[in-house]
């Protein structure tokens, strides 16, 4: 960790080595922590509206609409940038994450006694481009999890939150079974639904296909790339996938805010695509660095030997 | 909070106005804290061989078997006693709650980069006798929730852990219908699955029926309630129960570590039972008492005043 | 319908012909008639209490509670034998039906204004000896319907109620395929459950096999005979049974509280057993008619040719 | 109840106190009952050809395709709208309800023998304008049921019948919960189907969202709603809704044939939308009252003190 | 069988009453046969080319990728289309069926010891006039079955494959009930999947519905259909349907790759359609006819004395 | 294969390599196989009525009671015995396969034409001590597969049939995964079900468990160490078992027709045990040698080395 990294918290900037919080707070107590995670691109935040939409839209499911305002959230977002931006190359870009929880209750969760205002922190770190700048060029595995995604019945998996057991569970698992590789994971009846920190596209016959919006978080970066596809005429539809689908397909790959669009190259053993990026996830990729005024790939490649 | 008490973070005491843990703890960025909640009867732990057993089986589902050994659950339990306990009433009792992460991943949970060694706490308190003691009397009341406890093939809930959003919403919801009352989970077929916070029982036709380990926390409580009975020559079984069962029943409660047994007065607004605690209830209530040989109703009541 | 035969609604008693409820009864509009179905052994009600205690469940769902007290059940019971049962050989016996319903809403369901007391209704009927006498010999068919039972947690099974398009459906499809069939449903999860109107009993490897409570209405006469095992030493297992168990049975029996016990002699176009009654029923039916004092069987022969 | 409106049984016509069934009616004995509610506008049903058709097939999943001729059907509606209309006021309308049941089965319906042919019967009422009228401004609560729709594999709820248990229970609740409040049932999967008496949709992101038909009572008023969004360009999806959608819904509003359109102002005690009506359902609202020739809410509101 | 016609085993020809496999291959051993039928019109072939994607997933999926090349594919068609089309009248067509198989393991599957290449055999056979022929003028008979197709967790479906365990019990069932006809199955849902050798479709207020391609065998002639509606400007929807569609349907026909389009004349006892094909299939046979330059009809007329 | 074993097929004997069935079989046609694996212990089949009553049931389930006999089941066994055991030492024993299949239909097994009797076939094998030997003190691995047991509405897994493609996958999988170890499936509900040949059990708090009967082939093996556990008076409960309970078994053991009992030292990279045969295997295999005058484990390692 970095003393010179400035983390936001309840409105305090502190260095990253000493964010903290409470273990009364209900976010570490019950895994209620609402989150969005932004990257910049030419040091401005992408897309922020979006993903204020969406963080209301988490904090309005779990009843804590008032936790966190729009300004609040402007705010946050603002001075970390600022505090932080010049720790970045300016040819570089930053990733943020930004998380509200209820607050503290004390003595026992379970009591219910919010002893706090709403915990509201923001924390800004480097683009893990070291790690995903080979992977535009070689691909990524995929793992399928045998730990399936909670339905929407137990708790909403649109809401972005960190009660993420099944998700741990999954990365674990992956990586031993297939040391670099993220988790796949199913839902209860065994259709596709995202990767352990991840939304999944696959083509199939020329057209995209990505999970229904029934089990999964619905990623800001996977909308985003709903649109770019329209805008390229190419078909888009959101089916019920299984593993037929995945091990079938021309050409996949995951979508997240850090590296935007990477290649899958394998999933379970079986070899998926033939040259990474494929050609629907390059053209994708051309127009959103097209669109953002950034070489997405270039910066990544650029910057991973730096970090 | 109160700087006297002391908590144990890691090896150190600190007071517990200070317990805090770095927000890239994984228990915090995930939900994967597992832990353990005891109460102690006469300033001593209460079964914590069950606990441990326990504890250990949450780590090894989880793959952390290495993250804490008996030696340091028990040292972590021993120390805080020893800590806190004389801000105890020699007649009154307390609660801990041990809890293990896989500590900090930095710069992003995605990443999975451990930094640091798994994190061990434990902290104190007081029994909540103030909020408990009346329900002795007059019973506890419950809602159904909407939420369902996720099934085993998303995360098992027999291992004890934190990533409990549906709990949350669960407890939140059923404050909002009825304010005392504790939430009531089902499972995804419907079946009752347990409280939030605690395992129920239900007696029918003179029968001592439990919720299936299934879908549910299998408290020690519970187990411990099992035993009782069977001493007492009460014929149990653990079945797939509805609210056909629960609004039926002659008498119900809860089991859980700090208040042991809790007896049950309303489900969904049907009145269960006629006395509190009921029949069933008091005989174990009466045999535990004097098993660990303190008066657990009268220690309750009697302390209650003086939280 | 025969003038003589005085059927009781309300308090009051009417000639069969004459016995109706208004349209707007929530019975009729909702389905919402609670009932319990029961049989004289010489001129005595069989197992009224236990009747009783499953209406009052069946009640106690509905949150309709005070719609029928005890003294009320016994009342409309007593009432309806004394005016009826001169119709009925001294050697023969009677069946009777009685319902509960919320009463009337007014004018439309939807708005749940009740405008009347709840309704209560009894009458009495001759047994189907004609229909079921044959039938102890020569077995009786069973057709798998295609229309599941509703789950629990849609509406309980267990509560005994006239909500059963199901069940009408299943009875419908049944006689399409095999004209003297019952309905046999199983269960969403294909499990059996029930007949459209008895439970269903198999004897496998010399154990009597019947389906768990789960998703069924639990018949006063299948657990009547349960007892009826136990004192016999005949091993029970209620479990999860399917067309497999079905189709290898040794013997397979019908219950419900007319005939008692009927055995099943095919299932889909599959023989069960080689003669009817099966040894298990054989020995079933000969202690319940010692402990009733009425030769089931032998009565049901002697008035089929009477009805 | 009014003895000058006559309601239509089986070709007759009688003073609505008097309208009544045989208890040995299989719409009583077995909740099969097929219906229809109507409307007219201007003193003219509205929509009777879509009636019929659903109508229609109704008695054809039934296999009751016997049970009632469209030449029937308008005769019954004709009758008993010339029959009662002039106790409307020319500026109001009514709504009317038509059923249709196999007829009687005796002595139980067990056995299944048909004594009597198919009973029809229709009966008209005043609109409930004192009841709706309000919520036009204020809008309507939720709450939504513990009970879930049955699945289609049990009996299909397109099917618009009268075996509607889970409805009645969850009504019960609502308004146990929340007085004034409409139950919002899901299905067995926790996604969103349909209120106990109307359909419902919901504004997300400026598109119109209501249930798949999978799981529903698929509403006339429904389909018409979704015909008028088309005429206004407003986009509509059928979805797969939960609890997710219903809080964060730009606007909700339930359809049905008496009150048509009625806006949703609270779901589970979250405040849904700032005005009522919202926007989308004031530009049906107009529409349709633009259609059919009469101000919908002003009819409401003029004739809500009279009812 | 016929020692004219020859059948293709791993490279030789060999005459049909000699064409064996070993009984170590796994092809019988475990069901794992992968396999395609086509139809020749005008001694061509019929779509080859989807046939070999569709197989080329298949054994993706499957892990068997390298069981078959494209090649081999081709040449095994072209061998025994030449070897055999003599047999064939000039103005008749003929039907072939081309399975792979993992090989011979040895001694037991379970030991999975690889003992040869894999299989790939390629059979001919006469047309099914004599069957089929009649059925396009009165139609074919379904019944639904009691045996639900697995779905695609356990293995999926449109993988063509021969563990049609449920197909079978399907086929046999529904002859017991009605001896002409095609068994019709549900999905665990119980929503309609597809035939036991054909695909489904329903013409519902004069739009074309067939089952979600999530459980079934994706016929290439459904897709072939689809196609033909396309071009036809019928409106075609992939969707959820029950027995109430189909029961309701205003027209019903199977396709598959031998007799294209055959009308459905009842299902499950109640009529479907009034005339055979009905104006649908006829519009769709037609435009199909043309389009091979074969009377499909017409040919199975003509042929259907001479099998 | 060796040409000195000689096969029964439909009464015949002949050498290995050249047993083959037609490919128009129904067993390959549709996986359409019942089938019975057993061993000898002194050159005599173990438990063959055992066999008898199962294969009984399959071909019941099946429909196909009348396509083997119990005389002609034990006639194939003993001829093939006959035919085969010099080819054994004397200390040593064999394994043998008995299959039944419909027979053929010709010349497409869509329409359903048997044009042959039921097929019949019997082949034996050495055990196969080499690959199975060294596991006694080793343990075998399982890796959970992704594909799940079908569920029993789709076809029964008690009918031991050759429809597995799922199994079949599962190996492969975790073959993939792990060269040397065995699959493990769950149900679709995430329950533990069975290997991929072999039943499982666990030892949990000293007690031992196996997974219900509900969705799997249940084993005469596994019945067999129920039998011998009852015998040593260790307590066994059937149940369903979820992962939670295999990562955290005290030690674990398949069980099969030929190894008999062998223990698990790992199931998805979790160590499970610490010797091998853990205690409880131990002492079923000691018990189990004893009745069957075979020293099981002794008689695997002589003659590993010379299969």
């Amino acid at each position: 960790m970095d003393p010179n990294r400035l983390v936001f918290i309840n409105g305090e900037l502190v260095p990253e080595p000493e964010a903290c919080i409470s273990i009364f707070d209900v976010g570490f107590m019950y895994g209620v922590t609402l989150y969005e995670s932004l990257r910049s691109f030419r040091h401005e935040w992408f897309l922020p509206d979006r993903h204020w939409r969406r963080l209301k839209r988490s904090l309005g499911y779990a009843g804590l609409t008032d936790a966190l305002s729009e300004d609040e959230y402007r705010d946050a977002l603002g001075k970390v940038l600022e505090a932080n931006i010049e720790l970045t190359d300016p040819a570089d870009d930053i990733w943020v994450n930004i998380q509200v929880t209820p607050g503290c209750t004390f003595p026992m969760p379970l009591l219910g006694q919010q002893t706090s205002d709403p915990t509201v922190l923001c924390y800004t770190c480097a683009l893990p481009h070291r790690e995903y700048a080979p992977c535009y060029r070689e691909g990524k595995h995929a793992v399928t999890s045998l730990f399936r995604t909670p339905p929407p019945q137990c708790y909403e998996q649109r809401m972005k939150n960190r009660s993420r057991f099944p998700h741990f569970l999954s990365k674990r698992d992956a990586q031993r079974i297939d040391p670099g590789a993220f988790g796949l994971m199913l839902d209860v009846d065994g259709f596709i639904a995202e990767g352990t920190g991840a939304n999944i596209f696959f083509v199939l016959d020329g057209v995209l296909h990505t999970p229904k919006m029934r089990n999964i978080l619905v990623g800001v970066s996977r909308q985003y790339v709903l649109g770019l596809a329209g805008e390229l005429g190419v078909p888009v539809v959101e089916s019920d996938l299984t593993l037929y689908d995945a091990y079938n397909a021309e050409e996949a790959f995951w979508t997240t805010s850090s590296y935007c669009i990477l290649p899958v190259s394998m999933i379970d053993g079986r070899k998926i695509g033939m040259t990474y990026p494929g050609a629907m996830a390059q053209r994708l990729l051309s127009l959103w660095s097209e669109k953002v005024g950034v070489d997405i790939i270039g910066q990544a490649e650029r910057f991973a030997g730096q970090e």
